[in-house]
């Protein structure tokens, strides 16, 4: 820890050190129960602040990556069992008399705000980590300056103030458009819905990850659409040479991927992969729409690239909402659909007339003056926080024998228990214990992953949760 | 005109006498031209103050059935021309090579709010009669009094205060419903593609009115249904017989009609006929699907029935929205879905997750608090007088083999040309002279109807519409 920091702006100084001491502890350089220099020590090895050496093991233990001990110092409290990727297969359920994996869904959504309950089935940010009062400001904004105080029908295509800022925004993911290429929708899954009815036809087959969120079963359904199980990699993610040899003798009308931060595995495709995902789809000129509602939720430095990105062919269909990053009760989400606009647009017309105005156009503010960005840098460091908190009390809590993902985005973790538990029992085991997990069979159609469970980290850690994950695991044992 | 009135409440007096006034002016008793008793006279006869006299005649004026003439009096201004109602059945589109259906709607939506247009094709409110700022209060209170500002995904089934005052209002229907009865949606298109999913599976057959508004084809389309065109007659509706025939002889798995002010034609079936409906459907166990958009919009004494208070078997599913009573831009609906409850969840569930938050407070704040009853009393006089208004013009200024309805409430009204106008052609022309109107052809699956078009009084009669309706009867000439 001798070599001295390059000057950087101070702001940034202690969040550079941060995560060069993260990378030593997590990758095994330092080890649980390591003590580390002092607060002095650290200054002056460092060529810094005494204020900026406190901020760094601050910013460590709330991670939960360090621990002061009372007048002894920092060490590291990091617990490092760095479960193995939950491999994608897995025994199809047995017994064809047990529940479907519909009333499995709906049981979990029942008790999605029970009081009392700990919730770890949602993919979906805490209250506590919105911002509940500027995003007010901007909604009265928005009745104070739409001409008709928003009652009117909005444009087919949706609020044009937004679309500009969605448009504004996509540089960070590697697009360039216009706003005339964006249509706003009502939700992500309505976006998915749209561009699925653009480009198939009812009895035609869709690629879809495997296993993957549950919601996206239901649309193929609804749509007359035959769904086709891509294994997926926890770490790497889809596999493409299963998709292409699939391609080759199946004929897919077209591909319904979450190539970024998938639900559930929390997988992340390299930028290479996607660029081969893109022209892999090309060569067969098959429709990719890219659910990307965890696009902006990342934890490294840069925003994952979107496969929109390497798009040249307008077969891309970017899906996305502000419903994991913004309000998921607003309802505003949007897509871009490439060469497909004019049918997307069209089953828009037909099917929703418009989405409603006050919320699209609530948010077009808050992305205007500035604010999404700053909200979504403490969003993103928040997460993270969880996400490493979440993981070290499993570890400590869970059975030797249970693996884990360890997630570069987004909300949740994929975890695979030993082949004995039955993740629905248990999920209705927790439930009487008042804790909500999302069993595993609902992330596939045919009841594969009976032994995994999906866990979010979207709510701040604290004691009750804590409690939850040790009851957890003691139920798993 | 001597008779007197039973004693009742002074401010209903005046309407009580202005409508037996327009029922002998519409009856034909009272002719155009005829010289009406002086506001004195008409005191005296009635035994009613003169000022409750002067309102009768100024109402009678704002309706376009009287003129005051200066220095002379009032004299019956309305022209009677009972136009005969439109028959249904109209010869099928020859040329296959024309625009398609889908095509002919974009391009009505498209010039939907171009600067300087004579709106006559959308059947939705003027701004201008809606409560914009009883409105914005509620939305602010639904933000102020939600514990978290609206920002949480809302209950799959639908903000619970809303669903209180929605089984409340029920009642006018002459529905019984608890709020566990009532699913909220996005819109009421959103309710009818909900109820759909719910009882149908690709492939299967709807019957549907003949003329229909044209997004109900493509929310079949979408699903993969079938769409079975049942003749609906003007006046009174859907034909049973036809029906009934066709349910002997082909499996029909749901009927989805408009029995209250059908869209285009205005027909509002009898109670009668609509308990016969239901009971047909309930013999079949086929179930209904009963749009009621226009169901608040009657400009008689009573709102109409509705078929769901004759359900008995829980067959028949409700749907509609304030769209067309409140605000468009909220997109705000909901279904009674009977029976089917539990599917319609779960299909809300899969597809939608939750309808917007904020909304759906305000609308059941606005519900709350009286101040719908107060503007619907308000709307439907206003409906009512531009109705008149929009109908007298056109008598005036059409061509004489022109046949239009007279809706009992709603928003349209329905032409039938000559045989040799093509609807297309006069939708083009008109809109080269700024004058929108809806072609007759997007109302059936087939081009039917192509001598026929739809027009809106949406918008407060006024001197632009007065010369649109003028230019748009030169044009038929």
């Amino acid at each position: 820890m001798t070599k001295k920091t390059t000057p950087v702006s101070p702001d940034f100084l202690y969040q550079q050190i941060a995560d060069r001491f993260e990378h030593l502890i997590t990758s095994g350089v330092l080890k649980t129960g390591d003590k580390l220099p002092s607060v002095r020590a650290l200054s002056d090895e460092q060529g810094i602040s005494l204020s900026t050496a406190f901020r760094t093991y601050c910013e460590l233990e709330a991670k939960g990556m360090i621990e002061a001990r009372t007048k002894s110092g920092y060490y590291v409290s990091y617990r490092k069992r760095h479960l193995a990727p939950a491999p994608v297969e897995s025994k199809p359920d047995a017994d064809p008399a047990r529940i479907s994996v519909d009333d499995m869904i709906a049981q979990v959504y029942q008790h999605r705000s029970d009081e009392g309950i700990t919730q770890l089935a949602l993919a979906t940010p805490a209250l506590e980590l919105l911002p509940q009062s500027k995003l007010n400001k901007a909604l009265v904004e928005a009745l104070r300056t739409h001409p008709a105080s928003c009652l009117n029908y909005e444009e087919v295509q949706g609020n044009r103030l937004l679309r500009k800022q969605i448009a504004r925004y996509a540089v960070s993911g590697g697009i360039t458009v216009t706003e005339n290429e964006v249509v706003t929708t009502h939700g992500c899954v309505d976006a998915l819905t749209i561009c699925l009815r653009a480009v198939t036809v009812p009895g035609d087959t869709v690629a879809i990850d495997s296993p993957t969120y549950f919601g996206i079963f239901s649309v193929l359904q609804g749509l007359g659409l035959k769904a086709l199980q891509i294994p997926t990699h926890p770490v790497s993610g889809l596999d493409l040479d299963y998709l292409e040899n699939s391609l080759n003798n199946v004929r897919i009308a077209a591909c319904l991927f979450v190539p970024t931060f998938n639900n559930p595995t929390g997988s992340c495709m390299s930028d290479d992969r996607k660029q081969q995902l893109v022209n892999l789809l090309a060569n067969h000129e098959v429709p990719l729409i890219e659910d990307d509602i965890y696009g902006e939720l990342y934890f490294g430095k840069q925003r994952p690239r979107t496969c929109k990105s390497y798009d040249q062919s307008g077969l891309v269909m970017l899906c996305t909402s502000v419903s994991k990053t913004l309000a998921p009760g607003y309802r505003v989400g949007w897509c871009l659909p490439g060469r497909f606009l004019p049918n997307v647009l069209n089953q828009k017309r037909m099917t929703a007339v418009s989405s409603t105005t006050v919320t699209q156009l609530a948010v077009g503010l808050f992305f205007e003056n500035g604010r999404f960005d700053l909200h979504m840098r403490n969003l993103r460091k928040a997460l993270h926080t969880q996400c490493l908190q979440y993981s070290q009390a499993i570890s400590a809590y869970f059975p030797a024998d249970s693996k884990m993902t360890n997630p570069q985005g987004g909300y949740v973790l994929w975890l695979e228990m030993n082949q004995s538990v039955n993740a629905y029992d248990l999920f209705q085991t927790a439930l009487r214990h008042k804790i909500s997990i999302a069993p595993g069979p609902i992330f596939s159609t045919d009841g594969r992953f009976s032994n995994y469970f999906r866990m979010s980290f979207g709510r701040p850690f604290d004691g009750q949760i804590e409690e939850g994950l040790k009851k957890l695991g003691s139920l798993i044992q």
